[in-house]
């Protein structure tokens, strides 16, 4: 049995050899390694750097009192850092697992896309989570920034999270029976620290102490910095951030100050990072400097002899790409070559692309052995000015000789339109196909980029992820192009664990074959019905089946996850279905990229389908993956029974302790806010009596489940889980209903209410956000929107568009009953801006749906109305091709472009003189009875348009600007007229052209 | 080449082999490994616990920026902590010593006597410094108390000093050129946080924000105190003494700060010492009990059939005892087995002792096989009364017949100083001298008992150092002795590095040659001798010698330090006799205890003796303690460099950051007043203009040298240094040792200032520190004296009494000048009370040297002029067998016992009646016309003397208790008056049996 204090002698053994310092942890509580000085100090700046290192990571959020058999608020990762990064870490990751005793050809090891920012630190990078067989066991990142600054140096950190693999190596599971040493358990070692430090850090820590000592320390780190010390003020930093985090564990710190703490963090880090980089530049950099990477020499290489066309094979390595990455990538690197290629004169055939997590292949097939000679022409003057009349060639023509290396003599002529002019004439040779597919290629790889780049030890280059090799063959040669670093040649790589890991393909032809023979399915199509058909099968076996259309997306995921899919079918203990199918599919899905299996009703079978790389011991990465499930679902249903086991109204006080924001309150203020509003706008709708009293029940227990650890841990089940719990607290159906409806659609696209007291709560959910929001913090500018108003303002639009019997609420109205609840005063400036603001939210939720831009613009002046402003698009929609909407809509429109824009619609009928004016007089008056000013488009076209016939007479026969001062008045007044009848409804102006 | 982070993972390593848990460091700063949860709070309750772990251990005073190359303010220790000790601790260190590479039978590894305590961890154990050839490698503790809680399991924490260990390895003389892996010199890898982190702690450190978290972080560890939860109260502890720390090492805390600060601290640790047991408790010991010592068995053993007496030998072996505590053990342990064996009737013959570190040895000669049979008899009643007229036993001698179990017909008879009783004789057998000396020597074994004693994991026993072997033999035979877990046997044990370190001894009469054979010298006598021969021979090799005699000192000391000492003759560079002698032999002395060697003036040579243990390898041990002293020479001469390359006056400004006490200002305050205050005294005294130039220019200095980083380093040379300084700073001889003689005597017996200004200044500097502290702390009770109050008394009494120019001195007048300094107000009473206490102090001072109780009482009446009380003392020792003296103080005394206490000496002459009242009132007027009140003793015989005539003739023919009120008091005032005449210079009543 490996004790946990072997692995970590191992782990320092391991990387010692490796060039690594063995230091000792930051001696200063710290969140994560990343934040030691060794770390965080050290990726800066042009000194080679390599550490390893245990660190206890202190994170008082996940505080558990021990009770939690994975979750500890001291966990001990063992951190490694490699600078410059040295080309194959993951390589040398994989013999650190080997070094521990893991068979890492049995057991399925991914690297599966995560990227890492610490906001406070002021850094990021790009790389992955490791998965062994389905567990997170390792954080692998490459340092993109750190202080807000580049990172000069590529570095990678490979964080290792010691207790989960030592559980899974252990089998063990919960901390408690680890053994750390022989005949010692964690448990006994540490239980009662975690106890007790679980206490402080959500019971007894000091509040008023704790904000002190933050303040204390970030002063003291800036006032370090100000006499030019980094590694005290880093110091200091690291005590602001864990002082930060304890505060936050014990639910007081508010949102606004959250985003507060983090600049003031941020700022210092940056200025730690610029002193620190500073400080070694004046120490002279006494760790040496890294040395650069060398431009790589194209291979030595000479075109076989042959006329024939063969296929042309690029396979660009990487590591590991992110699933959303790969196949764009892959695209744009075919059409990249393809487009390159037409530009050249080397035939070629069809070209394909394919992807795979490692590689993007683009084959062309039939290129050529060269391109086509050709004859190109260099038109010079016109031969008429080229030779006098003697014949003798004239200064142009020598001239034009000379600039193109030729006698006089030598000029020959050419015809264009007509006209003879000297030209000169050359026969050129076209290249080898080497020599253009190594330029083509060359090229396009150099512009191979992605949504989020990094750079790793090549300065040159910046992709998704490292590119690790090029393989390049035209038939049997290797076309020797270069990309910064790296060089083409004839060698692929199959998967890490293959027993020959790199293999030569002898010609292009060969190679789809040779990868395939590994097992490597490199057309991503092929692997999704590959995946899809076993995942059936497998499912077919306990008598299931696995719904492949409604894992659309995640199938996509898991096809870019993995190069040779090996299906496995993993089970649960049934009891575990006993909690809500939601969480059981969240966790499957969201966390384990697992597909859940069905039964022939739909309901879930206590089996899952995991996709595994490569040829895998089944049955270890089976029992690996379904001890990693098992362990989140105990953790769930421990959530679960506990949540359950509280009244609802328990769950509901502990709003209390969540602040919402320090200005606007607890969450338990916001979810009292919601209700009173949902009550309030239950007074402007039609409602049943069963309606209302289900709504009077649900404002007392809206949001209530943000009160429960599952939702605290899985926070995309708000609601659902609220629905559940409310069912199971002896709610009826409806109100159950109801909560659950309050927090939705939860994005974009996402289901909406469907019931009414469901979509009360809901409006006045996010009214109370937008609204609280922007009296204190401001409307969200730019790409800032910490809060998420912008989502909160589409989903009060979206629910308030679905339901008829919101269409009599009128947001102007509706917003200021929400500011009336708000703990703050709120101006009434404020509500105009945030009306503009759901105006144009909702204009552009129109033409993101297809709306052309002019109707969207239409219809948004009744966005104050949705529901209203939906049904005058539509009918606005139907309306445009008809003439007499048209003519309607001239009219008005000429009504409105004459009267000056603030001219007032009133006049007095008797200043009107002509029978065409008083005609029109009449025909206003009249539609001005009839019209509802919040009238549906069409009922306004039949009231309006009998006014076309009068402003169309009015047009002909009057001029408007008589010179008669009151005259002229009334006939502005009598037109503003018209144009009033017609505003609120459309803004007709964008009816025009 | 062992590098540092090689050496760690193999301490790790061994240690763990040796059932270690292996753990992090502490993650917040400590100053020592000792704080660390896994020492601390697991040395507490009954659990077993073997911990091993690396401690960067955080000493803000040790900051030098990075420039010193022994000292770090952050330096690596390498921490072991067994629970319970496993009675072989030493060894496995050694063992551990050799699993670094450590050839320990080729160096000198030494325990070298050093006790340990922590005040503010309520935390004190005994043990030892390791010392590897001179060099203090490792702290070895046996713990007693942890937050002030006794231990319950014995403990041992075993400290290794990695950078020292490395640096003697890797025989480099800087921290920085530590090869700390492989290619990575220490000093490029920690250098930039050394040098910031100095600034921090001793240029840069917000004193008010420390000041806070002291003072947050102290709240906090109460609270959660008060919560129940010891371990985040332990953390802030730690936090605590760091903030601690940080304010100390920026000259911030005062002295009674300090008090208060580690008062708060030790109340803190008990506290959390105390929660911490019973939560243990509560827990129901996770990790167990440890099992109790079991009784030893004695062996069975049958004494060899002869009569002839035989040697006794016994072998008390022990871990390495104090070398002042070995000789008084073994010769108490000889005392005792001698006073308990002539209680037997076991003949014997002479007993002798010996004594080494590690062995106590008590031999007897001729110790008889057997005791000597023996009768004896029990009286019974008288004859008479045993039978009556009949002859027939009485009642009486029935009973006493019953009592002793025999018939009544064989009682005996006795006589006694002529009368005849019944008796019964019996015929007892001696015991064997196996069971004699079995109890004798169990019992005297078990009195063992030293000055400090400690436990160890035998909870019967207590001693100086575990006892960890009994050897006992009488002839060839093992007495059987137990000692609770110990059981004699007849192996003793040779030096731990012996090829075989434990040997059986078949004899007692050949024990000493045995383990002379081994080269232990067991006789101390013997060892002192050996080494001061050999020493003297290697200082002869270099032309020198070293002064015997005046190192006696030192030699008993390293007499006990070794069992077979190998003195080796080192040299250091001559460059390094630059420095003061006081400063190289300091060092040597105190810190290595390597003896001096001079040439024949006396002066030093660049040379000295080391005293090694065993047969080491020598040059490698010489090469060693070469190394030690050069750097701790080179430690000093920066210093002295540093010092000397600043005026004086730039020093003494130092004084101005060194706060003495937070009432009474900084030391340069302090400085301040002594020189005011001395210049008041010189005007009291007679001077020369010449004496009283060099105090007006040394006034101005004094004290300057504690400003110097040398004294900062090396406390005992403040003055020595002042003098050596202000020579090199061009001061004349005379001001530079009056400023040296300022801070003499530094202990009692020291020498005292021989010349008026340096005896002035002493005073003055002693006066103001008693002054200043009993206004503002009170005088010392108790054994608590944290500033030194009664050593500065016993100083001043002792300059005062050393110079008759000082007899002028009144200490009443002189301590109101020195309150007069004072910064805050003191009170009459106070002095009152200072005097009495300087009287009480006086009058110890001369019981402790001999005089007897009552004339010491005498006359310390005058102790406010202690040149004064010495002439007293000294006439009145001459005068107390002289008659007319006696006729004098009998007739003082007369007068004053029958005057009422209070009675004032007034009275109107003409009151007085009879002729002999009159002649004593007119000796009366006579004499005190003639009296000095500042009189000696002789002076004042010789005028009082008159007096006794009249007083005697007065009592003869007087009744002084007339019954007229106005003729009775003038009486008793003419007796008062004799009375007052003797007071002040004698307290006569000490005077009467």
């Amino acid at each position: 049995m490996l004790t946990m204090q072997d692995a970590l002698a191992r782990l320092s053994e391991y990387w010692a050899g490796q060039g690594c310092l063995s230091v000792q942890p930051m001696n200063t509580e710290v969140g994560a390694g990343t934040w030691n000085a060794a770390t965080f100090l050290r990726s800066l700046g042009p000194e080679p750097w390599r550490v390893a290192y245990v660190e206890p990571s202190v994170r008082p959020d996940d505080s558990r009192y021990g009770d939690n058999p994975n979750r500890l608020q001291t966990h001990t990762q063992f951190q490694v850092v490699l600078k410059p990064e040295p080309g194959n870490a993951q390589q040398l990751y994989l013999d650190s697992l080997a070094a521990l005793g893991i068979d890492v050809v049995a057991h399925d090891v991914r690297f599966v896309e995560d990227n890492w920012t610490s906001p406070a630190l002021g850094m990021w990078g790009l790389g992955w989570e490791v998965w062994l067989d389905g567990l997170e066991i390792t954080q692998f990142t490459y340092f993109q920034q750190a202080g807000g600054i580049n990172i000069e140096q590529s570095a990678v950190e490979i964080t290792y999270g010691v207790e989960r693999i030592i559980m899974a190596l252990q089998g063990v599971t919960t901390f408690k029976d680890i053994e750390y040493a022989p005949g010692v358990r964690y448990g006994e070692m540490i239980g009662q620290a975690e106890y007790e430090m679980s206490r402080y850090y959500l019971d007894d820590a000091d509040i008023e102490t704790n904000r002190s000592l933050f303040e204390l320390y970030t002063a003291e780190a800036g006032r370090m910095l100000d006499v030019g010390l980094p590694v005290p003020a880093h110091g200091y930093l690291l005590k602001s951030s864990h002082a930060f985090n304890v505060l936050d564990a014990r639910g007081a710190v508010a949102t606004a100050d959250r985003a507060a703490a983090f600049g003031r963090m941020r700022r210092l880090s940056r200025r730690i990072a610029d002193l620190w980089i500073s400080r070694r530049e004046e120490l002279g950099y006494p760790l040496g400097i890294a040395p650069a990477v060398t431009a790589a020499v194209p291979v030595a290489t000479e075109q076989t002899e042959t006329s024939a066309a063969r296929r042309f094979v690029l396979e660009v390595g990487c590591e590991e790409l992110p699933p959303a990455e790969a196949p764009a990538a892959a695209a744009a690197l075919g059409r990249e070559v393809e487009t390159r290629l037409d530009a050249t004169r080397l035939a070629h055939g069809a070209t394909r692309v394919y992807a795979t997590p490692r590689r993007l292949v683009v084959v062309v097939d039939d290129v050529a052995a060269r391109e086509e000679d050709f004859t190109r022409s260099m038109k010079g003057p016109k031969l008429a000015a080229a030779y006098d009349k003697n014949g003798e060639p004239t200064g142009a023509a020598k001239g034009f000789a000379r600039s193109q290396g030729r006698e006089v003599a030598e000029l020959d002529r050419m015809d264009l339109d007509g006209v003879t002019y000297v030209a000169v004439t050359r026969q050129e040779q076209g290249r080898s196909a080497l020599d253009v597919l190594a330029e083509v290629t060359g090229r396009a790889v150099g512009t191979l980029r992605s949504a989020k780049n990094m750079r790793w030890n090549d300065p040159a280059l910046a992709f998704s992820r490292p590119i690790r090799w090029l393989f390049a063959l035209w038939g049997p040669d290797v076309v020797p192009m270069t990309a910064s670093g790296l060089a083409s040649d004839r060698q692929t790589r199959l998967l890490r664990t293959s027993e020959q890991p790199v293999v030569s393909v002898a010609t292009a032809e060969q190679y789809l074959d040779v990868v395939a023979a590994a097992g490597i399915v490199v057309d991503p199509a092929e692997r999704r019905r590959l995946i899809g058909e076993q995942c059936a099968e497998l499912a077919a076996a306990v008598g299931g089946t696995v719904d492949l259309a409604a894992e659309s997306r995640l199938l996509d995921q898991i096809t870019y996850l993995v190069e040779q899919p090996t299906p496995l079918l993993g089970a649960f203990s049934e009891r575990y279905l006993e909690l809500p199918e939601a969480v059981l599919t969240t966790v499957m899905r969201k966390h384990q990229r697992y597909l859940p299996v069905r039964d022939a009703s739909g309901g879930l079978l206590p089996s899952f389908v995991a996709v595994a790389n490569g040829p895998i011991d089944v049955d270890l990465v089976r029992a690996g993956n379904e001890a990693v499930l098992r362990a989140r679902y105990e953790d769930a249903a421990f959530f679960y029974r506990a949540d359950r086991g509280m009244p609802l109204p328990a769950l509901r006080d502990r709003l209390e302790n969540l602040t919402f924001t320090e200005e606007l309150g607890s969450m338990a203020d916001r979810a009292s806010r919601v209700g009173a509003l949902g009550m309030r706008l239950a007074g402007l709708v039609t409602m049943t009596d069963d309606e209302r009293k289900t709504l009077e029940r649900a404002v007392g227990l809206v949001k209530f489940d943000q009160g429960s650890q599952l939702v605290t841990e899985l926070t995309s089940l708000a609601g659902i889980m609220a629905e559940e719990y409310a069912r199971h607290g002896g709610e009826s159906e409806e109100v159950a209903v109801a909560i659950a409806e309050a927090e939705m659609p939860r994005a974009s696209g996402d289901a909406l209410p469907a019931s009414l007291p469901g979509a009360l709560l809901s409006v006045a959910d996010r009214l109370d956000l937008i609204v609280g929001l922007a009296a204190t913090a401001g409307l969200p500018t730019g790409s800032s929107d910490p809060f998420a108003v912008r989502r909160a303002v589409l989903g009060a639009l979206a629910v308030l568009r679905s339901q008829s019997a919101l269409a009599a609420l009128d947001l102007r109205a509706v917003l200021a009953l929400a500011a009336e609840q708000q703990p703050v005063p709120v101006a009434l400036e404020k509500l105009d801006e945030v009306l503009e603001f759901i105006s144009q939210r909702y204009e552009q939720s129109l033409t993101e749906a297809g709306t052309p831009t002019h109707l969207a613009r239409a219809v948004a002046v009744r966005a104050g109305r949705p529901w209203l402003a939906d049904l005058t698009l539509k009918q606005l929609a139907a309306a445009v091709t008809d003439e007499d909407f048209q003519s309607l809509a001239t009219a008005i429109g000429r009504c409105s472009r004459i009267v000056p824009a603030g001219h007032p619609a009133g006049y007095q009928p008797g200043d009107l003189v002509e029978p065409v004016e008083l005609d029109l007089h009449q025909a206003v008056t009249q539609v001005r009875s009839e019209l509802d000013p919040e009238a549906d488009l069409d009922t306004f076209r039949r009231v309006a348009g009998r006014l076309v016939v009068p402003v169309n007479a009015f047009f002909d026969e009057v001029f408007v600007m008589a010179d008669a001062p009151q005259l002229r008045a009334a006939r502005l007044g009598l037109l503003a007229s018209v144009r009033d009848l017609g505003e609120g409804v459309l803004d007709w102006s964008q009816l025009r052209g």
